[in-house]
């Protein structure tokens, strides 16, 4: 990609079929009413939390079995249709979106916590399970899963993005705490990847093949994680900073000190005012780090004391505790409806939002600039980070009605991007590439290893039916 | 495989052919004395740590530069002749071996710190580079790299194998701190999977592909790892049990609780008695589990008071602290040395090992009956494990000039394997499948996951000629 790519090619390509009738009545003498071809169903299957419009897939069935996600991936191979595995919507890149046509494949009544290994500190569950369900089932064992992307995604959605969010700082994404997946294949074989052992060489790691491949080589169908003992002790606070490099730069030492921070985000001010508004706070107008602590009593002031000496050398203010459960929640709530209240900031906008990852020393110089050149081009934007992984999130608020406008914000992500590949980072740190990145994963990768994705994606769907058309052209 | 499946066949078919004397020509006039095939050369990369007797590569090629890796990729390519990465030939499970016959690549020249980038605790290193040369090289950093195998293996070698030992149970094994990579395709392309950012949704997670692929699917020019600061407080500790079976329910308990420990390694007392002799110690003849702890200094205590808490409980005596970094050194020196003492017993016998990892909850079912089936066979051992990762080693010490020795240890180890998968476990937590644990993994997996493994292998490498043979037959 270079400056001359016209800004258009960010769009997707639509290139759908309408679904043979054959394999509808198929479907229908299958399923009965868990498939539909009704608009308002296929309509709600359409569409995500991107910013493309769409026109929907061309039926929707609602599986409750590996047995139905095999038949489905049977008439597919059978009738070359695409499949798009559903869970609950959240995605930001465009991922369920049916740009070839097909069927959705809704998982989400697929929803049992299956088994409980809490001697193990391990889970497994259904796709559709989704994070808060998945808490709530294990609460009584004193063991908690702590990946939170914000939304109240699935679990089966949270493995096919590779999702992460706050508190993957300290206990990793979905690549370091899925141990084992059933994934059923482009020919409707079931297969299974890894075991319960926490470790393992046992051949090509099929797991995290699968971890992140959004849909396009398999439907994942059973899903065990890592669990943790819910920390002796938490403690979140709050602490604002005169400017934003401040922030910024607290959260830098933060992290090279290699204090295990169980959260460690950003909000600019910006942000702050919209969360305020939305969430009925008053949190302090200014560029501020939200953190949370996690461990024993004395690990927890540990780490604390070591952080409120960074922040206070950088003119940290008001660092305000959240002493209860209540309040931490409350706090939390706020963070994850950030870009809800961004969006709602600007009424009947759609938020184009930036996702790049960088280390953790090229933060300051990813991030400041990004926010210098959104303010000069006038655009309405919020900003949120899961800053201790190097990670933020620009949401550019766009008006669709005016093309200028989604040109001028992804001219703005394509400089953003360009900056953190240079330097050292990723294009996306957690929401995947879906139909939003592509050009940008080639820019990172190269094309040698896009090829090779390229290369094992022919040979595990030769008939281009996963999910085609996201993450590269074939 | 069932219990009729022959013995003989956990022994490699071998399958050599010469190589073809032009391809020799050319390898010469390309690499000059960097090429050689003198028998002394071939036969020293001919065998690993392996128990297996195979003859030795057609020749072998030093390596100084991708460059250089890519130029025998190309004329690998052209003649269609196998090439095995090789790195300082600490394998345990026949990786290195040329069954099919074929280049030994040897990278161990290749051993530059490429750039070491401590505010992103990062580090970018060539493949022969050994994990103890990288800890000399970020020392002055105030950082360390954590993967400890016992070996001084390369960083090339331990990514091929997916490598762990010490230390994995509180910071991961390669799989979750290897970001990065340059890897040479079969066809000789090069490409970089990966990026120097903690975390990535970017495509498919080529990089874990790669890792624990033990030279099938690419040859690995570079490797970008996570390091660590170093704690700011060490203690190590012995603890010596009445029974094995309190060491290991100590060691359940200690991981349950979720106490951070940094290493959690369980000698028997057979092990103890050699380690002692080989050493030069006095540890006390006993099930012993050596314990390290990582942390602040009140973490440390922490941690401390809970094991001591647990250990006291199960009856765990002279619980003795390695007070200096002399005395740590000298401990772990000797467990990593526990291999070569338990070899060195038995003068002339080779070690069949183990290597099954099961969920935490069921190492006391899987460990004390595959001890108690040894005793019972009267064959010779060890046992040493990285228990707090459910990982442990039996190490079978036959004499290989008869053969029912071997054939009645591969018995006692595929029982012990067929108990760790029907307790949810592995059959290799860390030394990787090879030519030895072939049969187990379909055991393992299943033949769909299996087949998905060789589908992968055949679209990279179309050929065959990356390190043919090994983990699955084609």
């Amino acid at each position: 990609m270079n400056a001359t790519t016209p800004i258009h090619t960010l769009l997707p390509t639509i290139n759908q079929r309408p679904l043979p009738d054959e394999l509808v009545v198929a479907l229908q003498i299958h399923f009965g009413d868990r498939c539909s071809t009704a608009m308002v169903v296929r309509e709600q299957h359409g569409r995500d939390e991107s910013s493309f419009d769409v026109p929907p897939p061309g039926a929707v069935v609602f599986a409750q079995s590996t047995a139905d996600v095999v038949l489905v991936l049977q008439l597919a191979t059978q009738f070359k249709v695409p499949v798009i595995p559903f869970g609950v919507g959240t995605s930001l890149e465009g991922h369920l979106l049916a740009v070839q046509g097909g069927i959705s494949l809704d998982v989400s009544r697929m929803n049992q916590v299956l088994s409980i290994n809490a001697e193990d500190l391990t889970v497994t569950v259904q796709p559709g399970v989704t994070r808060k369900q998945l808490n709530e089932a294990v609460k009584s064992t004193g063991l908690f899963f702590p990946i939170d992307p914000g939304a109240d995604a699935t679990l089966g959605g949270m493995a096919a993005t590779r999702a992460s969010g706050t508190n993957a700082v300290r206990y990793g994404t979905m690549r370091e705490n899925v141990l084992a997946l059933e994934v059923v294949t482009a020919s409707g074989e079931v297969i299974r990847t890894g075991t319960r052992a926490r470790k393992s060489a046992a051949g090509y790691d099929l797991t995290r093949l699968m971890v992140g491949s959004e849909g396009t080589l398999g439907v994942i169908t059973e899903v065990t994680v890592k669990l943790y003992p819910l920390p002796e002790a938490v403690m979140a606070a709050t602490c604002s900073f005169g400017s934003l490099a401040d922030a910024v730069n607290a959260t830098i030492q933060i992290i090279q000190l290699g204090v295990p921070i169980a959260r460690c985000e950003l909000l600019d001010a910006n942000t702050i005012r919209v969360v305020n508004a939305h969430s009925k706070l008053n949190l302090r107008e200014g560029s501020m780090l939200l953190m949370e602590f996690h461990g024993s009593p004395a690990s927890v002031k540990e780490q604390v004391d070591t952080v409120q000496a960074i922040t206070t050398e950088l003119g940290g203010q008001a660092f305000e505790w959240a002493q209860t459960p209540e309040e931490r929640t409350r706090l939390w709530t706020a963070r994850h409806n950030a870009y809800f209240a961004g969006v709602q900031s600007r009424p009947g906008c759609k938020a184009i939002t930036t996702d790049t990852c960088v280390p953790i020393s090229r933060l300051a110089d990813a991030l400041l600039d990004s926010v210098t050149e959104a303010q000069q081009a006038g655009i309405p934007y919020f900003l949120v980070g899961h800053v201790g992984d190097g990670n933020f999130h620009m949401g550019y608020l766009i008006d669709p009605a005016f093309p200028e406008e989604r040109a001028l914000a992804e001219e703005l992500n394509r400089k953003l991007v360009a900056r953190a590949l240079q330097l050292g980072g990723t294009c996306t740190g957690e929401h995947g590439v879906g139909l939003h990145k592509m050009e940008f994963l080639v820019s990172e990768t190269g094309s040698g290893a896009v090829d090779m994705m390229r290369t094992i994606k022919r040979a595990l769907d030769p008939n281009n039916i996963l999910n085609p058309g996201k993450i590269f052209t074939l």
